[in-house]
């Protein structure tokens, strides 16, 4: 429902350019990427299954799963992909059950606030997290 | 004490590092900066409110005082300068009394998890926020 | 399932047969329905985004999905079409996990107790509510 | 003092209003209506007990005694006339003091959020409630 | 309405009943009563200030302002009238806001679960503490 | 019961004394007194409902009432009356369940702790929150 | 220990004293008494576990297991022999840990503030409650 | 995903291992069994509905539902299918938000803690659950 | 108490009736058991201090000091003896203070819900669990 | 930064203002104001210390460290010094977390919610209280 | 079962040769021990009434019982004799339910942290605070 | 502002006395000592920090800061000082709110209620804990 309604809080850009922008972001840190969305909570732990050993990382905005979904933090610690979890909106400036992240607790970070900029910033982080752990062998 | 001891938590880079770095991507970015680091509660919030009709942005690790401070929270809002908060290591991972911060709810935004990444990915994110303010002229 | 076990807590007419008495009370009130049913949180989800600039208003049953799903509050909240919310049971009387709606929040009002009739006064209800919002331009 | 202030939270009628289209709505039903108001706990629990043998059904709005009267909730379990609970606003919406109902563990249903019209839904629901025991002598 | 209804928890005494026993082992024990019922929490409070050196003691039923009121509780701390606190039921195995009395912190003590057999025990044990009181002029 | 007992907490000086003081402080401020003292809460509720376009202001000490009264500050808030809460005792150095006041979040402000003192100084307050907002035309 | 400490929290009679007492109060009632006193939670169980068949009640003050002991609750739940619990202080007036009681659930009523009259107003009720329920053959 | 990962928590036996382990202890019990796993709760709801009159018990691991589905609760409970759940892991030994199971409620019994071996440890109190029952024409 | 009284709870089995039908599985099992009994949390702890270096594994149902004893908890982490804790009723459809237990943190898994045949499936549970730790050593 | 931003909230005088009226008001009273004003949470208990036999009172509006700050109170309450704490805004209609003071409780009174005239009110307040102990020597 | 196993919380040294320690210290101190060690929670307060006017000061681990009982709790109040609470590990690193001691409260302070070193620096602070309650005879 | 008032809860030494007692202690044990006392929270967080590498341990009391301080937490955590924890007061006789010790989670261990002679206990403590470490080289 992205971009058509609640801007003040949302923003205004509909989940199609917020694709599009992330595809050419991701032509400049020399990614590809591949897009999954669905209303459905055990689509997405299907989804998130089947990164395992076959991509590399996992940039996710849980929506209102955030909240409620100890199976998607499950499916997320089994992968073992490392994840990123963003946010349009400040989570902690909304409703007091929008404070707790059942996802967090098993994410590389977490970056809310910023609107259709949180995606950009959280692949940035994503990016830069994996080429790093390339280059140090797991030291700790 | 950053950079020194427990890198398995903050990482190895020091402040310096850190601040070397954020000012390389400054001038990529085209803007300028002004550090400030102190242990007192009190320097900080002289700090923020020194920010008043001076200051574009605050970029902001609150360390420990993010989850007792209501005092640099009312100087951040006080102030009305626009506020991103970093932090090194992923909050919502270590102790309760950790995962709640009195500053999230004056801030634009929160980014955390990602080491001496978080500051540079926070003042990507504030950089984009404050062209994007002047350019959209505050429709909601 | 209705209908068919635990008619102390349900009533005993089956989901059909309130249907049909939506119907023929739909006819008085001169207004027409659509039916869906689910078990699955995303199809419910799927569902009421469908009613965006489509339906005038939604009555809607969320069951266990009451007390669990910030996902259902979301949609009714981003599609924004008015939404009563009915129950077959006194959930007041049941146990305390049940006293808290998610969906309350963001609906018009809430209608509990009086088994199948609970529909009946809830379509009155938000026909009456579709009604008044046309005659009175929201002046306040 | 209905009416006369804050139409934006309890609608545009006085409480005369709302008797009168009661009373309308009750030669419709082919029932008869008392009507009783009082600042005063004493005064409602007296009332609720004069229906002792006396009446077949009781709509109340218990306004803030709603959220605090152990009394009121006692004086309906004790007389045992069915009892309808409706509220003008949307108890769930406001402050979370208001969210729990002492009255509604000891009603046959809640209704709220509809404004004057919560008081018409309610007479129906009683009605129907009444007619129904008065046809299927207790199974369960 | 004690008597009429519920006997299965507050037993089948009427109030009528309780108070011509408590009258008859009045005698017995050498002491006079006044009796004062009221559902309201304001007349209760009126009844209780009266007390104030006029009354050697007070026997008190809150019913369900055991659970709801500070008035009670604060008129029984200003007059200072010993005060003995007695329910017909065991509180402590109904719902939980029961469990609680505003009026145990200020009373000698508490009796309960005895039907009408509270009473009296209560009476014999204010008899006996005030007997006691006059006898051992307050050492501690 | 004031100036009667517990002189620790409440003081040495009677409702009496306390209203010839506020009479007279009242002549030098320039405006003039109604008083009202009641046990019951509904008789409270209707006094605060009569000042409804009668009364400038409410100077009101809702003794045990503050802790347990929704009904109290609803009536208030529909007033709309301002309100000044004062309290003879330091509220905050009492029992926990006295730290929280229904009032306070309806009134102008709230003053506590300084015995008799206390009216006068909210008999001020009042005063010059009245005089203030007639200067000032509500530019916030 | 009672009887030598803390005279003005549990009064100034021995454990021997009120078992002398509660002997003579016995040959009035026309009943008799076992005495049983333990530090020992198990011994304390065992003895309630005895009384299975073998008596007509149980008068107990289970002291500081009160607060604590799911065993002696569990124990009197078994066995069914009816109990009256008494304490010689007023356990609401102390340390907030000791308001609530395991063994209240389960059993017939409680006594507490009187010192050692507890007992006597503890005998007196469990024997009343044994010959009522002789007599009135269980109808609810 | 069992067995591929985390073998520390969730042993190493694949699902398909445990079911052919289960197909092999079902012949020796003289009983047949048909399996059915989803990440979707719908489905699983689904699943639920349709034992209704087919099938004799429910072996289930909720997964991360336990935690979270009040829609399975509710579909067992609709069903009656007795039910027994199961666990690999001691979900006692890990986060709190794990320790809360809402099936338990619902189900005969519940079984965690022994990996793999859970599965079979649940098959035959199933199995002997439902043979009593038969034997035992429920009086009680 | 067991087998006397409560049957719909505890089911009909004495403890010597379940002794002897552990004994026959052990038997089959090929290992052999010692039995203990007794109601003083004193005892308990000395007998599973006992099993240090002595016995296997321990077979417990820690009845109402489940949820209780945090002594029993530390004498089972203290002896290391790998621990199984059963219990005859589903604890988690009884008093919310039943739903938690200190042992089971400490044990390797719980079986509740099956009445005598907990005590069946706890040994075989233990016994597995035994015979795998010996086949396997140790690899996490 | 008081009247430079937030007027809605800490109303239009600035702190030089506020200083201003005190003086003039000091000298109608017949007193000597000195001021002391800081950020640093450490600067302001050096502060309370120092009127340790050097001053009668303190008014003291303690901002964010109302709440958050143990060491205020504990500096408070070692010097003894009698103190009034006052707020310009209404701290019970804001966050929650602004509810509690840490200070009220070792202060003399409390008074908040009348901007600027709060501390007027407070040295009123704060001189009648120091006047009446020296006429009244202290007999509670 | 000190001292064999679980060094890493408890220290290597046993029981025998704390006491030998203590024995020895003890001599230096001028003062003589007596040593008691109990599971059960009976013969711990047996033993600590057992001091009324035999002993001048205990000093108690309270182990498992510091969390759970307020019998010991008690006990120590009751007898009065002088109370030093001591722990090897430091309770306030551990499990959430070990940070609250019911002992703390009625025990002169308390030591943890230190191992065995625990007991030797309890004995210190003991014969400290004795032998300094001998020289100034309790001026407040 | 120790010594000069409170002494019926700080004892009556005051901070030079115990800092010379405290001298001639670290002779007898053979270490020198360094005293930092501060009122500020950065300040104090400064001389831990300074203590990385140059000290061997600290004693601290912490005051007030130690229920609310993170910071002060976090920076023994950061330097790895090992750390003794001392309170002249016993805390956990105190309001609530001191019952909490940020920094206990950090420390080696906790000393409290022995007035000054915590300090004494606690370099006893600390010496002894530093010698033990440098002869046993970490085994666990």
């Amino acid at each position: 429902m992205l971009g058509l309604r609640e801007p003040e809080i949302y923003g205004r850009q509909t989940l199609a350019t917020i694709e599009a922008s992330l595809e050419a972001e991701a032509i400049t840190l020399g990614v590809s990427l591949d897009f999954f969305q669905s209303n459905g909570e055990g689509a997405l732990v299907d989804c998130i299954q089947a990164t395992f050993g076959q991509k590399d990382g996992i940039l996710i905005n849980p929506g209102a799963y955030t909240h409620t979904s100890v199976a998607l933090r499950d499916a997320i610690a089994a992968v073992g992909t490392p994840t990123v979890e963003v946010h349009l909106s400040n989570i902690h400036q909304r409703e007091a059950f929008r404070h707790h992240s059942y996802i967090a607790a098993v994410a590389v970070g977490q970056i809310c606030g910023f609107g259709a900029d949180s995606y950009r910033l959280g692949l940035h982080a994503l990016v830069k997290y994996l080429k790093d752990r390339h280059q140090v062998p797991a030291d700790s």
